[in-house]
């Protein structure tokens, strides 16, 4: 079901190329100040036109159709809209034939007998993460601005966020220090790779990553192909103890909301699947304070499924865009012989850039669910 | 909660000490046939008892106590119960002084204000992976045999089954053909980490982990420490069209369920984190049959959150074991001062070994919800 | 929280005076055809305009959001929204002192700490049984034709239908028998209150309850007054074995559905509250064929909460309209002294004339949900 | 499913002829003293042994499984069992051939296809109510001292409780005013059907229901027949603010609940349906003081689904017992024919009798999920 959560539920609908997409958020408490221009920055953040980004334009301008009087919500369900205004009527019969490696033409006809709408990835489009951020502008909201979300992207196309950094540097002759202090990251060498603390004039917001990884960025969109890349969630300012044991631990609550952002492949926590080759001794975190703060944080602030107050780490992994411009060759369904596929127009030469708000997104509807 | 699944649902209950452990399982379709006997395979697979595994030995027999009359399920709901029958009383009360690094102590104290079940874990206990394992059985039933679930051990320690095969190769002089035909795994080199096929005879249930492991589970025996490991699960057999967009793609639950499992540290799908450093030519899977076969399976069988067909292949990380008999430097929060952490009696040195079972357990739930 | 169902799930939103009322329908089927017009029917089922209820009238023009392509539902959430066009600013601050008794004014200051919007009773307002109303066509799609489902007014400001059509017959010199064949309902006297057969022709849809009734109606508006009403509600065609025992029986889930419609005071099935003073082999329905079919219906359909194949059978008591322009005496908040209140504007003077395709609705959301 | 609840969750279990029935709760909150003493006042409640009620006798002992440690709650999933000891190996063939009018044994062998368990009713005996009661237990320590939840019978065959009463008086000479001062209940006048206070003196626990309607009862048993009853639960202390609108109104909770009872025909909140032969200046409920206290209460204590602050006050309308020794003629579905069905065993004359205190668990489950 399009449905998650349990006291703070988030349900989305909506079609890329349909009349709309939207979320209904119930549980949203009463008395939150809240108005459309409060979607905004969190919008612009995923919004396409970086490099890299598809150059579709889409106005992304929130209606708020219930739940708001007067500047404040109400406590009954919150419904929000965006209307689809750049929707041409493009030639979508080609991918009802030949659906595209890497996306859902193949399971929506199979799921749906055919009966799916075909046009821009219908259901399955990542424009559906746009009602996911705004149901997450309200989710920050409700749990409050002493607990600090920050995602970022660590990684494009194999590259780390301190490579690429420490490339700018030696580029562009920046002054400084470097690495700038308080800086972090996966850095392939394995050390340190789960700081508790986080700079987060370091992380995306404070530099483009459409710059920092461009050498990147621009060979794949002369090849015609794509990339992907990994962004890291920080979530500073949690108390201890939220998350159930067993089947609702912070981690499954998570893992579920992160997986239903399209292009997702996988999800660690802490030190996450270098853990694995870890020995206890070198894992566990000790505790130093009495408060739970530990001296270390391979668990990434979640003990037993429940937080246990230090800060909550965890890394995504999103594969490279699925349409690429580079020719493939894939299955003909109409005629079972192998075609040649060239996916027309431009796409998201690699769609994780924009993801990182989205991540944060679906983090803060599970915090919401458990404050 | 402690429930699961939206058809078929599972609650577990239980504490590590207390007088049993046990699930409830609704949705269970009336008519299948199933005894006490048939969870014996699956508990024994899961029981203690191999190298780098605790020698507490339970009788882990089960006690069905509805749902199942003449032999065969109801469609009522079905309980199902194991008593404890090694409990003896330890001394726990160190515990609460000084919560283990790693472990659900403080976190428990913090959620439930200290009415916890200190022993043994409590209701935080490995132990409850008993009853998910039961609930494994009955789902496996549900979803019959025409679907193949099927979890082992890639690496323990940070060396891959196939290094470690090959040691025994070496060592043991052992005849035929390396690597054996079928073989694969993440073998460190980044070749073919994701195969569709499986040949079970590789697997785990051909060759003991505690054997093809050995040197580095004897070494963390040695050294009071403790080994971490990696669980890959591929599932044959499935059709396409299985899970939900969005809030219930196959991922989220999969993720979700298995997530539930202590210990975990995380989960990838198909070539997972690799993937985000793969160009989209790479790691997108062309269509070469009208049944949705691919040529590669970089995505794990699933697209848009769907299973397509192909089979599902996901890795799980397991940290290393947190109770380890080496002294750990923590606070002492009785005394708001550090201090030097033994934890008496034996444990297992490497849990991850006992897991594939509980993993598979995990994602036979989630199938059995969606067929 | 907002939202009902398991498989078929609906969330309604909005409020009297805000931008729009809708719902989002989760679980639809993909391939139902379907369009903005099949709507019109059970809409103008519920408008207003008859006598006895308000004369505020809106377009009540339904727009689908998502969810359905070229004329077919897709499988993906289906959104449907209708635009509050009659929103003239009232003032609502009187009844923000002056909580109007049998309404929730009160409540919902309480509940939302103020926050609530007060504007025609906000989302409290009977004008979201218009979204639920939408979504009761397209259960009725899902259900499909060969159940039918039908209510009707059988009893309004006390006077049962038979006895407002016998008033018909004698007041007008109707020709031909009376009652007409096929005649039924709850007759006063006791006899046959609940037949298993139904002749829609003598239902409120072949006789308008605002002629039937039309002296306590006008009584009514004379006095400034209100009145209620019992709806009865008949299902036929429906199989044997829908329904889940304990928690999920069909009573319940009925009963949960039609009393989330604003004003019903009870639900009673089959026999009803008569059953409680009938013997049991009075109340007993012996079976006669194979079918499960019975020689009587006193339980309206369903045994141990399951359907049994019988027509289900219900009622539902509606409150009078609490909206009154009698003065009522009841306490000024903002003074905390008593205080005499006179409703403005017209309302409703029998709001139940209004609900039987509401009725239907809620039964159709029900057996979506389950068959 | 055999679950409710959103908070506090609970499941049921268990056969009435297996080896035993149980419950699972879920979200108890840590550190409620329990102990297996504190079910017994409920679990002798609805015991049988009175005049009326079946020979059949439990130990009804219940078993903590898990969620108490040390005398307190612990937060984790509480489980409770009740061996079936009493089972002995009747012949119940009979009615899988002939099923027993007004039981589920039809329809379990529609739903099942014949696999469900057929003995004493299988998963559908009112030996379930027995956990429900224990989970009733919990749920009333969950909901405090401060909330009072009581409930009674107030009719019998048709007798009003009232009359009862004064027929004791009027038979058995007893001194002092009539009627006593406090009682109050469905009088058959129609007068003041609904009062805001409770004197519990006269409830059912004051006075032995099998004493004060001996007459109808033993004439029922003399008769081989059976009867139903009306049980009314008034539950005082309530805050104002509980439910949600639309699809969680607290009727639409209660209800769901209540009709899981098996056997209930229909509940009625505050006025119930005499509601609909009501004028709404008769029916509205004029506030009087601050904290919502009205001057009547034919809300039953609720508004818009919510709470008012007032008492909630619902009736239950019970069938009469289902299983009686007077003859049957109902079909046997072996042969086609109609035949001629004789119960054995002596059964509940009037099941009612036991029922309060399951109706006061059904409440206090709901309420416990709200608070």
């Amino acid at each position: 079901m399009d449905t998650f959560g349990r006291k703070f539920r988030v349900s989305v609908f909506g079609e890329s190329h349909g009349p709309a997409v939207g979320a209904v958020l119930d549980g949203v408490p009463a008395g939150i100040s809240l108005s459309e221009e409060d979607f905004m920055e969190d919008i612009d953040r995923r919004r396409s036109g970086a490099r890299g980004t598809t150059p579709r334009r889409e106005a992304d301008l929130p209606e708020i159709l219930s739940g708001v009087f007067d500047g404040h919500t109400t406590g009954a369900p919150l419904a929000i809209i965006f209307r689809n205004t750049n929707t041409r009527s493009q030639d979508y019969s080609r991918f009802m034939d030949v659906p595209r490696p890497g996306h859902a033409d193949f399971v929506a006809m199979k799921k749906w007998s055919g009966a799916n709408d075909p046009r821009g990835g219908g259901h399955f489009s990542g424009r559906l993460t746009l009602p996911l951020v705004a149901a997450g502008v309200v989710a920050k909201k409700i749990v409050g601005t002493a607990i600090d979300i920050n995602a970022r992207l660590i990684e494009i196309g194999g590259v780390t966020e301190m490579a690429a950094i420490a490339r700018r540097y030696n580029n562009e002759g920046a002054s400084g220090a470097f690495p700038p202090d308080g800086m972090h990251g996966l850095d392939g060498g394995g050390k340190d790779p789960v700081p508790d603390t986080v700079n987060s004039a370091v992380g995306n917001r404070g530099m483009d990553p459409s710059e920092l990884w461009r050498p990147e960025l621009d060979q794949a969109i002369a090849e015609g192909d794509s990339l992907g890349g990994v962004v890291e969630c920080v979530i500073t300012g949690l108390p201890a103890g939220l998350g159930e044991p067993f089947f609702d631990s912070v981690e499954s609550l998570v893992a579920h909301a992160v997986f239903s952002v399209p292009g997702v492949r996988g999800i660690e926590f802490g030190h996450g699947f270098p853990a694995a080759r870890m020995k206890g001794s070198q894992h566990n975190d000790p505790f130093i304070l009495s408060d739970g703060k530990c001296s270390s944080n391979g668990a990434g602030g979640i003990n037993g499924g429940i937080t246990n107050g230090n800060p909550m780490v965890f890394r995504v992994a999103f594969k490279p865009t699925s349409s690429i411009g580079k020719p493939q060759s894939t299955l003909d369904f109409s005629t079972g012989k192998m075609t040649e596929l060239v996916i027309p127009g431009r796409h998201d030469v690699c769609f994780a850039i924009r993801t990182p708000v989205v991540v944060e997104a679906a983090a803060a509807i599970v915090l919401a669910d458990l404050v």
